[in-house]
């Protein structure tokens, strides 16, 4: 019997390949690999080159470090966009997020992640000095906290208001209408967006 | 604002490609793009070529049409099987999930379908005249078939019975154990197994 290598090692390949992928378990993984057989062969093409140019061509915007196409992002580039704010978030997938809300017109600065010595990502593992250098040069007047309510999180928060109040900015954080422990990208549109609109000045 | 375009034509076009697989949303489909970007290179091309060699490279087996990487699959080339009893299946996930249970020693036969006047699926359109061909060589003694409970399935189970039935060949379904409209890829082992075991003869 082939319990485990379905009778084909190049279906067993496609399997093992699919679920690496998060949330894919095996079962699911046949499924698409059994789905991807029964498409005509540009189709599989076109699937397996579109994320192969995804991942070869895209770039990280030279401002916020947003992924984009080009050296600058859209939103950085965008002129009716307000340069005066900052959101500051830990991934490209929290920006895409609050966009979604389409309650916010500020720019946006993504960290790359959030301060964790358990995982040993200190501040400079993350794209913080080139918020700093944002900030110093004295045009921007709020910066918006928007990092997740773990402890990590909060660490992170913490360590960029020691780090950018010294320039005289506004430091807010998004309203805690977000419930602790949730990712951003799990929550609602609505209750998103008041937690924009809602933020408060960061405390110590 | 970017809505629907996620800031990147890239990212956009390779999260329309993961969710055009099977039981991929949007949301998931950005996910699976945004962690194929923090995979390296390497493994992103890994995971393309296994499906693309798959799809490009993948035999069905001359005798039973199952899926095989030689011009027999596994199972038809194994002495150690019973080459007397033929197992008939709508699809290659069917066969995987009998051979899941351990308890069937036979061979199988994929349909690859079943009729379906209303999807344009007639008899000329399956693997059916194959089946046929090793029927009337006269050295198999049984035919199950595991065609599912739909409408359509007991229209084609019936279609073989006639078909087949003038060959001599006893000719079983396999127990109604697997729940009237469940497919067999969702049945659990231990139902399916009882169902293969307690098969019964099949009556007009």
């Amino acid at each position: 019997m082939f319990k485990s290598n379905y009778s084909s090692i190049l279906l067993e390949k496609a399997v093992e390949q699919f679920s690496t992928l998060p949330g894919i378990g095996k079962k699911s993984a046949l499924r698409m690999a059994l789905f991807l057989l029964n498409q005509p062969k540009e189709n599989v093409e076109k699937f397996a080159s579109a994320f192969l140019d995804f991942r070869e061509n895209i770039k990280h915007c030279k401002v916020c470090n947003m992924i984009s196409d080009t050296e600058f992002c859209p939103i950085c580039s965008d002129n009716r966009r307000d340069k005066t704010i900052i959101c500051v978030v830990e991934s490209v997938r929290d920006v895409l997020s609050i966009e979604n809300t389409d309650k916010y017109n500020g720019e946006y600065h993504v960290l790359g992640g959030i301060i964790s010595p358990m995982d040993g990502i200190g501040p400079s593992d993350l794209y913080i000095n080139e918020l700093e250098d944002r900030v110093s040069k004295g045009s921007i007047n709020e910066v918006i906290l928007a990092l997740s309510t773990s402890m990590e999180g909060e660490t992170t928060s913490y360590y960029l208001f020691k780090k950018l109040s010294k320039y005289g900015v506004k430091i807010t954080t998004i309203a805690r209408g977000v419930a602790f422990g949730d990712d951003l990208e799990y929550t609602d549109e609505i209750t998103l967006s008041k937690s924009i609109e809602n933020r408060q000045i960061f405390k110590q």
